[in-house]
């Protein structure tokens, strides 16, 4: 299959002594070490020489690794260096901050900053909401991680997680028009990740945790929740089980099946396995036992993790025991958060019928989907080289547009299920199918569903401070 | 002296009956009233009414109150809304975060973000510096307040200072492309500023204090200039300094003195005048007399305030004592940095010939110009609507444009004093004069000439770890 991630490609600046070598001899070269040519810009010509760009993608790193290799040894070619696509995007990071209105004379000047500044300034002393009319804190969230636990890295520190901070700001404003701005703390001490976030908090209109290591990461979530009045969210628990949900709603219309009827195994009981867990409970589930390296949990156990004796006592009711395989008979839904290659075919084949199967370990999944495209009702995994992807991106940017708009102090459980059925509701009854239970990031319908319905849940539930103008409309008429 | 601050307008939205009133007659209301007609627009017409948006300016915010109320008497005419244009500058805030390029399809999504990211993530975990290639640390500064001492409002808190610091934020952007983000910390605490400071500082290149109050700007500066390893800069004390400082060179200049045998008092020993004795001191002065509400400081005195005895050390040689009038007998410059009105017309005569007078109080200045303008050699102020105005706005873009791009670790005295050389060189000698001494904050030779000659000081003091490409080739010819 085609990798159509892209991300893997590499600009060769090469000079070519035109008289020992035909540029079609370079091509085939690139060609047989596994490159593709995507394009090439001429950058100097002389008698019997010339300085191409050649833009070269590959399947494997490695291949553009072989590619490198080849052209320095090919005679009559001088590798001046390499580029690489992905790097040169990120030179100097990907966002930037920018004026509102330019200031172009004294007046501007005077009116943006001081002295007329300070009238505004005293409005907000007045009253301390008009800082959501008056400052940023209308439309801007901060991204917050300590570089604890960065996509499947790990613990690379602040420093390096900053490039998936930006990457999240970008996907805030392009998709939902939402400021984001990302901070990484110079900490990995749960209170001190609390004060700090506690502190700078003014400026933002809610607070999206992000990579945050677990079980720290229930802690500083849980406290920081009450302590602030604006949303924090932390996207690797709660994005991931929006957007799960989201995903299993449409299955189980697929396969015919009710939330309330089946029997769900989850593998994989860290930060978002709780929160997925939470959802479905919320959701109705009944039947829901969670798997982690110990085997299925039980309320009997005492685990030294915290978070799994609460869970245990909230789950499985039948205090089923044993291990992955053991736990998965008969079930109608495994949901996979754990590691590549842990379900095998025969533990598929003992579910129910039409089994939903959910693998979403990144970048290998529990089961490679095409072991068990026979058996599955519907496969669902986290990559976007397969069929539904369950992705984060889906939930995040909508969910905060509805809690900004409507100046939300928190995210709460309805409003969590509402932006599940939202995501949900994009895939029309006629396009559903095993093969598209889920739409695309891309999908403009995406944000402005989850906007409206996640902001009806907000005001339903009394955690909406403000009532955006098409709802006052509507409550009017 | 018409105001030209402007700032003072507003939008009134007015229902005309117009059958009974003329447009003209209402014009002239507003006119009787002290309002200037700045702009009209139509917003629907009837076949008896109107709905104009008219724009008015005014001297003062009682004149437009009183046009406001005229409307209301006026009949014939409904006042639909006021809207103040300040006011409206700032709704939602003034800056917004911008994605540098598009993400348009899954190719693009998996370069910024996962899964491509992860490679540019683990290129700054191997050699942490990579941050300031491949992250907004590159040109990002971070401006922050705890609100406590903002404008000469005082302390306003973290809320209500935000409009300055989004200002702030706008003049960093737009006279010197510097990314700045604004945080207003809710906390007053030394300690936990600096900490909290310390924590989110991965992501900057830059901290930028801001209107913090003294003496606990000091430490918190201090401190965290020791334990972080880039610039720290506490505009209200260097900013003023840098910007104090080139407007001396200037004034000397005009009245012929040197630096090193003038007689200088300055008056009201806060964080500012702290910071503008150091950068005398440092720049030549010898003798420096400061005074505040005791008087002149002298080494005998024992102040609680801890900065007042250091600085009674450091200053004053020949131990003056009294009041301010005391002190200025033969004095050659006298620095206001205190409060309105507080110098009188008899202690500028006390001085030496031709003195210079700055009286940087705002919004009322130490004396008014008008009543020193045939004693005094050269006048300053802190106000736009006089000659030569003292504006931090003239330092801290282009002294900051110039540590980012030399990764400076610091921004130490030789980068100040060269900033403020800078500044006063701009201001041509054929152009010198008592009127104009120091460069317009628009003037777009001042962040270039600070820019170079801030940069050049760095790397002259072992401060810069990037050397500028056009330094470099100097470096080789």
């Amino acid at each position: 299959m085609k990798d159509s991630l892209g991300g893997k490609s590499i600009i060769l600046r090469l000079e070519l002594q035109t008289e020992m070598i035909h540029f079609g001899q370079l091509i085939t070269v690139i060609t047989e070490n596994g490159g593709d040519v995507i394009a090439i810009d001429v950058i100097q010509t002389g008698p019997n020489w010339t300085v191409r760009d050649i833009t070269v993608s590959a399947l494997e790193q490695a291949q553009l690794e072989a590619v490198t290799g080849a052209m320095k040894e090919l005679p009559g070619v001088r590798l001046v260096h390499v580029s690489d696509r992905t790097f040169l995007l990120h030179l100097g990071g990907k966002i930037e901050m920018k004026p509102k209105v330019p200031i172009q004379n004294r007046d501007d000047l005077s009116r943006v900053y001081t002295p007329d500044v300070a009238r505004v300034c005293l409005a907000i002393h007045d009253k301390q909401e008009n800082a959501y009319k008056l400052t940023i804190k209308r439309n801007t969230v901060a991204v917050v991680s300590d570089g604890s636990a960065v996509l499947g890295l790990g613990n690379i520190g602040p420093y390096a997680a900053m490039p998936v901070m930006e990457g999240k700001a970008m996907l805030f404003k392009q998709l939902a028009d939402v400021d984001a701005f990302p901070i990484c703390l110079n900490t990995q001490s749960t209170e001190e990740i609390i004060t700090t976030i506690k502190h700078l908090a003014p400026a933002f209109g809610g607070i999206n945790l992000e990579d945050i290591s677990s079980p720290r990461c229930f802690e500083i979530e849980e406290r920081l929740r009450s302590e602030l009045d604006i949303p924090v969210f932390h996207d690797d628990q709660h994005g991931t089980a929006v957007v799960l949900y989201a995903g299993l709603i449409n299955a189980l219309k697929v396969v015919g099946k009710r939330i309330d009827e089946v029997k769900v195994v989850i593998c994989g009981i860290g930060a978002a396995g709780v929160a997925c867990s939470k959802i479905l409970l919320a959701a109705g589930v009944k039947e829901l036992i969670g798997v982690d390296r110990e085997g299925a949990l039980v309320s009997s156990g005492a685990y030294t993790n915290p978070m799994w004796n609460w869970y245990a006592q909230q789950t499985n009711p039948n205090q089923l025991t044993g291990c992955l395989s053991d736990v998965l008979e008969g079930a109608d839904v495994f949901i996979g958060l754990s590691a590549g290659g842990i379900l095998k075919r025969s533990d598929v084949e003992r579910m129910a019928p039409r089994p939903v199967v959910f693998v979403m370990a990144n970048p290998t999944p529990e089961i490679h989907p095409d072991e068990i495209e026979d058996l599955a009702g519907v496969i669902a995994t986290g990559r976007s080289d397969f069929p539904n992807q369950i992705n984060n991106v889906l939930c995040f940017p909508g969910i905060f547009r509805a809690a900004l708009d409507c100046q939300a102090t928190t995210i709460n459980e309805e409003m969590k299920l509402a932006a599940s059925a939202a995501i949900a509701s994009v895939v029309a009854p006629q396009e559903l199918n095993k093969l598209y239970i889920i739409p695309s990031v891309f999908n403009q319908e995406v944000v402005r569903l989850i906007r409206r319905a996640v902001i009806e849940a907000a005001i339903r539930t009394g955690v909406a401070r403000r009532m955006p103008r098409e709802f006052r409309l509507e409550g009017t008429l």
